[in-house]
């Protein structure tokens, strides 16, 4: 349905939805990152006092399933809003980023370990 | 350049990373949640002690601009990954949330004004 | 040891530290938010890929426990420092809040549940 | 009027308040952290959109002021909480980390400047 809605797309909508308001003075960066910080803090809070499984389990409830996707869908406005304020391409940035990290962590080294990068150097050495 | 990857074909680029390291054992939701928080301190991290007009001259700074960069693309794929692990379409959750928001506010009542919705419909009755 | 440094004489000693590095012109509202957003990060980047079993293990050992007491230090100076500017009595507030909750939470109702107050009411009604 | 309750006598007041609910098996470290996170956002959701002067505005008013404090105090009780379930002693590692800030930011080389530890100790090599 939404097959090829891509990234830039999406920002666009939000652009026009801002522009239609005259919400663009509100739009510095901090306070996008404080909105952001308030929708992560929403997932948060269904999230909370519930286990890994209560979780998923949720998500196969109607309710729990449309709550939960409205809130990833809030924190994902907020970025993209960020990122196009401060003008930067995310999806550029993902693929960039995804490619720097294949070669922080070589699968063959670090395959089935958590261990963060940095332990990962310290291992190293 | 990156102009028709959309959202599913980013999420499906992070789910090759993490298979091939053998990491989806440790993308429970509540993992997830506590890195996409620890991505978002970042960006307040580079945020931090600035003004919004030293934020955005930052990003006319080569180096500057590759850390926001960095941090914006690191918030985004742990969002994409714990949209994928939750099974939310986030594509379509936007444009769902887009269209629920322009009901919410509808532009001719809400521009220029940064009132909350819950301000707007208690200020409505 | 520390028995009665109660947390106004913290929040002085913070307000000597700021004041002797000329700091108050950067502590607005939100950059203070900020920095407890980012202190929080840290926190969730310690926590992060480890059970919680894993965790209270690490604060068996030194240099985990280390970490972990900076860091949540580091959430209270800036908790602290927010409040002092907002000229909030952090220590009333809890107070208030705790004698709040009691009510809002009756101990004979709630017991071994941990069902949100809004979901509780629900359930009432 | 609180004038003598320390950070320790807080924490009691907390897990007297816990216990009496059978709460303690919700209180894990990373749903503590959760819950952390939730109140963080809940003060980002009180000054989003707002300049700082309307913050400090807002503060003047009773109802705002009441709103602030509440989640002021949610956030310090999470604190307190989590810091307790770690066994920390937060007091002491305030007075702890302070001391260290104090040697890594000596007043005559930092005054009246925002720069970063990092940034400081690059420009001091």
């Amino acid at each position: 349905m939404h097959s090829c809605m891509d990234v830039r797309a999406l920002t666009e909508r939000i652009q026009q939805f801002v522009a239609a308001r005259d919400w663009e003075q509100f739009h510095e960066p901090r306070n996008l990152l404080l909105a952001l910080v308030c929708e992560v803090g929403e997932i948060a809070d269904l999230f909370r006092y519930r286990t890994d499984a209560e979780i998923r389990a949720g998500i196969g409830e109607v309710a729990t399933r449309a709550q939960v996707q409205r809130e990833l869908a809030d924190v994902a406005i907020c970025l993209l809003r960020l990122a196009d304020v401060l003008e930067v391409d995310v999806e550029a940035a993902v693929v960039e980023k995804l490619a720097e990290n294949e070669s922080k962590y070589p699968a063959e080294r670090v395959r089935g370990s958590a261990m963060k990068y940095t332990e990962y150097e310290r291992d190293k050495s």
